[in-house]
């Protein structure tokens, strides 16, 4: 059927092959789209391009917002991934992208599309995880959208947070000689991801199948229940540090640090015998023959906050605990590099498929 | 396989038939989903259960947000719903809901699942959609999120918008005796979604057809472009009128206004031909053999707004000009009907099917 011609004006469409998605890439599909708008109202202090948007509220404070989309098959897989781990994780991935503003979470919208092969029950499981997390984030549940859907599930998530307008961290104000700091442990997600994909290979076709985790536990936890760490960005307060640049780990470390090197224009050299990696990621890597430095940099789902802070501060971040420096920031002319242990330096290079936003 | 037992506690699956979700209904399911969530955060002013929810921003104002989902399939047809018109509607949907508040909408987040089927070229004309909407509504697109989907489109929009505290209008604030007040008129865009569904049907299987819309292109604009009433909102502003409630018509006017009656507690009686309807609207009905009365009742979509206001207001509000005062609140023992010209009163029933956030 041709297009219907009403009073809007019709785009005509180029007499020329489309252009498929992958082409652009997810970054770069998303600046192509959101180049051409413009910014109208004074509330706006920051739209696209950051963790979460960023919008005045009083005089003092602003409102943090962030969204995100799960679907079925793309983000998750219902084989696998029990209904109320999914339902927390929705909560958690967005909850991490306020805390990398260093924000307060505080409410949640959660939108649902539903297939028909998911009963009342399932839900309740799903919506059991919502409420568990917001819980534990001291989260408030404040509305959605919930209908019918022709194909698989689709979760989304929309999370808003609060934070005093001086205390916003953005991706943009890493400064040379900043440090860089990780928290938590890197590339377990990523492994745990792997283990539930062998097991789902090798029991494909066995009746009453029967998975084998034992010792893998904290990796299956990593994956399936990431934790937000509003517990650093409390720390961070009382500590009364304000990084200069962060970003949650959804993508893996090399293509997070790289955002934070595009926004505030800087290099970086971290360093691989200093990235932290449990003592479970290593033995189940070597185990499926992975080297686990790349499940850390590429892997991504870690949830984990990355910042920046002067070098000034290196006591204070260290007695926070759970904190490691793994390197500092550079010029931007000397590119971002990881260094190895005897001093060779690899490019580092974004692998996430995941966007950021 | 078996569900993944870590730290967390699961729910264990009762040992019964899983329960349909259309046995609770959509209203049904999100009571009982939401039910058991406490509010925790003193800046949480309305949570789930009217067009957006209220937040708390600075001493005098709030935040309004509400988000919608929109599913290939379910919420469109892509056969005939040109992505430059769907693009306009996501954004429309969504800022329809904080002008039912009496907000004025500021910020759009928009995140889309894409599956493969769908070229640069066409989220090009999707995204012209959402920018022409954002430039005649005023709205600064923040953020998002953009993921390849494994099946069809899906479309999710957060709105943001503000309002000064004792100006927000809920559902729940209608009076004994208001007058029940309507823009525009109703049921032309359910009309133009029955036009184009005759049209698919005809000319199934037809190479190039070519649609036969002449003299109805009205009805197709009410259906694939609606106008969030932005307009109407300021003139309140200006006449100084707070309505006592509020609510977009999405779902048809029966089921909208029974959300308000539900919500403050009260009845209603509209009077059958004091029902705007649209010259089109009516001469289409005649054609299909359908009473164009239901179309208004249950048709929804029209994005018009339906409030109520107190009684001594009514030559102000028709001052206004584009309102009319279609009936008035009853007590709630009284139940809510339709009444026709010769007296008699039908009860209103919800017959939409959409979810109203």
């Amino acid at each position: 059927m041709r297009e219907v011609h009403t009073t809007v004006n019709n785009i005509p469409m180029a007499d020329k092959k489309p252009t498929e998605i992958a082409s652009l890439g997810e970054f770069g599909l998303i600046d192509h789209l959101t180049d051409s708008f413009s910014v109208r109202n004074a509330s706006t202090l920051r739209g696209v391009g950051d963790d979460a948007a960023v919008i005045a509220a009083g005089a003092d404070e602003v409102t943090l917002c962030t969204t995100d989309l799960l679907l079925e098959g793309v983000d998750f897989d219902l084989t696998y991934f029990p209904l109320k781990h999914l339902g927390y994780k929705a909560v958690v991935v967005a909850v991490s992208d306020l805390l990398a503003m260093n924000g307060r979470p505080e409410q949640l919208l959660v939108s649902l599309g539903v297939s028909s092969k998911i009963s009342v029950e399932a839900l309740d499981d799903l919506y059991a995880g919502i409420r568990f997390a917001c819980e534990e984030m001291e989260v408030d549940l404040v509305g959605g959208d919930t209908k019918a859907s022709v194909t698989g599930l689709a979760i989304h998530v929309t999370a808003l947070g609060r934070a005093r307008k001086e205390e916003v961290v953005y991706r943009g104000g890493a400064k040379l000689h900043d440090l860089i700091c990780i928290t938590g442990n890197l590339g377990a997600a990523y492994m745990g991801l792997q283990l539930l994909e062998r097991e789902k290979r090798v029991l494909r076709g066995v009746k009453d199948p029967e998975p084998e985790f034992k010792g893998n536990e904290y990796l299956l936890q990593r994956y399936l229940k990431p934790a937000a760490r509003k517990d650093i960005v409390e720390l961070l307060a009382e500590e009364k540090i304000v990084p200069t640049s962060m970003i949650d780990l959804s993508d893996g470390l090399a293509s997070d640090l790289l955002q934070i090197c595009k926004a505030s224009k800087c290099g970086a050299r971290i360093y691989l015998d200093r990235i932290p990696i449990a003592r479970q990621t290593t033995a189940f890597a070597e185990e499926i023959h992975t080297d686990p430095v790349v499940a850390a940099l590429n892997g991504g789902e870690d949830y984990e906050l990355l910042f920046t802070v002067p070098l000034a501060l290196q006591e204070r971040v260290m007695r926070m605990g759970g904190v490691d420096v793994i390197g500092h920031i550079t010029a931007e002319n000397t590119g971002a590099y990881l260094v190895t242990p005897d001093g060779g330096e690899i490019r580092l290079k974004a692998q996430g498929f995941r966007d950021k936003e």
